[in-house]
């Protein structure tokens, strides 16, 4: 279940991730970006603490990642995230050309599919649902703190 | 014509910008954040100098222009860029809440508008065609110049 190398386990370091973000009290979205069975990148949401509506987890990772390749192209790339993708990062990834998303909840309000559009880069590949519990009362444990 | 404080003003500012991108050979894209009259944020594409997918012109106005303004919503504020934005950088309009898109010429490969779905936020004004034949020509030429 958690054997090195399988979703889960990069799932758990993007979770780790989004812990960080809600220390600080961000919304708590962590990413990983996995090359050839290493991370190559490590990111979470930081739109409060920038000041940066385009800070997103998914964001930085893509450009941490890009930077440690030395080329624009995702090419052999997994990103994991937590949570669905919104349109601007789905739009990033496209542009990355990444090799495989994989991600843990939906996000039924923001989350790219909900546009019906084809956003994605046509070879890449998706898989969703990795964690989706952990990822979800993530989500769920910092917005009823944040209601009270 | 080129009244202070008319689109075409702000566009030629932003035209500029696209010029210092082609003098790095960058993809000849410019914008720029205009907010009570002045220029707040300026910027062009570095997507190569910066080996990062994601360092369009637009996602770095909006970043440069949410620093300037110590928050994450760009409230008041118009956005002008010589060419239509893609989903990536309308998915970061999106959340920066934009007053104003004004853009110069349609994209019909990669515009947002070619997905058919509502990206930007439901109150952010649109405008395009703001010297749409200088913005396009720009791409024409660096393209012509790229396939010699």
């Amino acid at each position: 279940m958690m054997e090195k190398g399988s979703d889960e386990y990069y799932m758990r370091m993007a979770l780790a991730e989004s812990a960080r973000a809600a220390e600080r009290d961000e919304v708590p979205v962590g990413a990983v970006v996995v090359a050839g069975g290493t991370i190559i990148a490590r990111a979470h949401n930081l739109t409060e603490t920038l000041n940066d509506p385009t800070a997103h987890a998914e964001m930085q990772a893509i450009t941490a990642a890009a930077s440690f390749l030395g080329g624009k192209y995702l090419t052999n790339c997994t990103l994991y995230v937590t949570v669905e993708p919104c349109v601007m990062c789905a739009g990033a990834l496209a542009w990355s050309q990444v090799t495989a998303l994989v991600y843990g909840s939906p996000d039924p309000k923001k989350g790219y599919t909900t546009t019906g559009a084809a956003i994605l880069h046509p070879k890449t590949v998706v898989r969703s649902g990795v964690l989706a519990r952990e990822c979800s009362e993530m989500m769920k444990k910092f917005f009823r703190k944040k209601r009270k």
